[in-house]
């Protein structure tokens, strides 16, 4: 089987996110940053926030995606790019390999949803189908790369995704500055690190929180012990927080001290629904967790102004949590 | 009982709108105008939206209640305002009363959904009940002014209420312009009226056009055959747009010789859900219908540039439209 290029796994530098930020400007939506005096009034608090849900596919995941795609060498790029992925991933390694105007292979589950096999169908990828588990899906992307030899992208564990994914807080911090926290839901850990790194560069006195579901709360299971841990159960209603984090992101969060806050199911879509019906805004479920953490009452925020990375907003209309 | 003041039923001029403008400028957001790719590649025309589902209330209604009710004399003020609705004006009614000090008494039928009489409770307006016919609705009405003697505040029939919808679409107009056309729903006709009076006057070479859906398409009826129509039957999912128009919003109407496209709520319902997917906006129903207008072919639109006014995105969760 080819060889996949070594990407060393060190963390990516503010200067990566910078280059990262000018690398994908032409192709991502500057999203706005919004407020709602309702949720202001609520929490006694000034929130912020950075309405990745408006992004180009949906979520913010396209930054990553993008910065990645767009660094393969013009050698190589003509082969493509494979990603697995049956959520926002998958549609962001789409969406910036058509930019980039290369082929794209994404391997997802045979039990996706159908609006998602669409979403990545429309966006010109190729999909090919694996058996819900991990063995399989590895071994249908390492079809692929036999066949065709594709750059892997990887949503999380990468310098370039997570520099792509930092370009969020820049954005955020620029337009709400200055902010006491930025408050961010963790999955893989990639947007956070970028979040992490950005903000300790632009806005040191910014201190960054994590929300994390209680079922898969491997990245405060992991900064408790001091070493990565996995989720046993995935069975949270936010679909794109069900990764685990990798020794790269740990590293990161580690290094900077991460506060978590883990919310139930139940506050996630109390929040998630909250916020639809006061803002007119549709935030999916993972989002919600960085606002649950808030409405929570676990911290003060009284008096705070406080960035949220609302990060993303596709959600199955027909199977909406509070129904 | 106390007699009301006569308001002249005439048109509002431009200056009046303007004048408007100036007055509620203080308590109103400037919504956005967005804009989406997909939806201009799918119409082939460049589509601006108007969010006034990003209102205060969540609905255009509030610029008209609001230029009505800072416009009651100092003397009678005090006496409060009386409405009807069980609707966006309601929230509208009792969120101005709110903002000028002033009591706010809400006629609502007895089935109104209970997150609606909570959202007009919560803006401090007192809630009277009554059955769900017309007769006893006025009923209602009359024992209030027969107590308190407030100023009634009526949905569309005064030119106050219409120049204060009217505002929108100047907003729109600057944000957007140059435009080909404006579509906004009809329902009573007091968006409508305003957005023809400010449009002839700001932009005339910009062809407004009405949607409205099938059901209760009394305007469209109206214009067909020189004199205000009403509608028998009022079973659509468009909750906005059950009202029949007015002789002063009728005579509005015809002067501008407007066209108005019908549609039928299964294309409402998909040109709605289309939106909240595209965009990640919630909007209601009555919104919807100018977009399905859009949608359905009926009218060529490809290479124009259209506003579209987005009414309002008040929606009940629990009972979506497709679902």
């Amino acid at each position: 089987m080819p060889k996949q290029p070594v990407i060393p796994k060190q963390p990516p530098s503010f200067a990566d996110i910078e280059a990262a930020q000018e690398r994908i400007r032409p192709y991502i939506h500057r999203t706005p940053v919004m407020s709602c005096a309702y949720l202001d009034k609520l929490t006694g608090a000034s929130l912020f926030f950075k309405c990745e849900n408006l992004q180009r596919i949906g979520a913010f995941k396209l930054r990553g995606a993008l910065n990645t795609i767009l660094q393969i060498p013009t050698e190589t790029a003509p082969r493509g790019v494979v990603a697995h992925s049956s959520g926002n991933h998958a549609q962001a390694v789409a969406k910036a390999a058509q930019l980039r105007g290369i082929p794209a292979w994404i391997v997802m589950p045979d039990d996706s949803a159908i609006v998602k096999i669409n979403a990545v169908r429309e966006l010109g990828a190729e999909i090919r189908f694996c058996t819900p588990v991990i063995e399989d899906r590895q071994r249908v992307v390492n079809e692929i790369i036999a066949e065709h030899n594709p750059t892997v992208v990887h949503p999380f564990d990468d310098p370039r995704i997570i520099a792509g994914q930092g370009t969020a807080a820049i954005e955020l911090i620029e337009d709400a500055v200055p902010l006491d926290h930025i408050i961010t839901p963790v999955g893989g850990g990639g947007l956070m690190s970028g979040t992490l790194i950005a903000t300790a560069a632009l806005s040191p006195s910014t201190v960054v929180i994590g929300s994390e579901p209680q079922i898969t709360d491997d990245a405060w299971r992991s900064l408790k012990l001091g070493s990565p841990q996995v989720n046993e159960h995935t069975d949270t209603v936010c679909d794109g927080l069900k990764a685990w984090i990798s020794e790269l992101t740990f590293n990161i969060m580690r290094e900077h001290n991460l506060h978590i806050e883990r919310v139930s199911d139940a506050e996630t879509v109390a929040a998630m629904r909250l916020y639809w019906e006061r803002t007119k805004m549709i935030i999916e479920a993972s989002s919600a967790t960085a606002l649950a953490a808030l409405l929570s009452g676990r911290f003060d925020i009284a008096g705070r102004r406080i960035g949220v990375i609302l990060t993303g907003g596709n959600v199955d209309l027909d199977r909406l949590p509070w129904q």
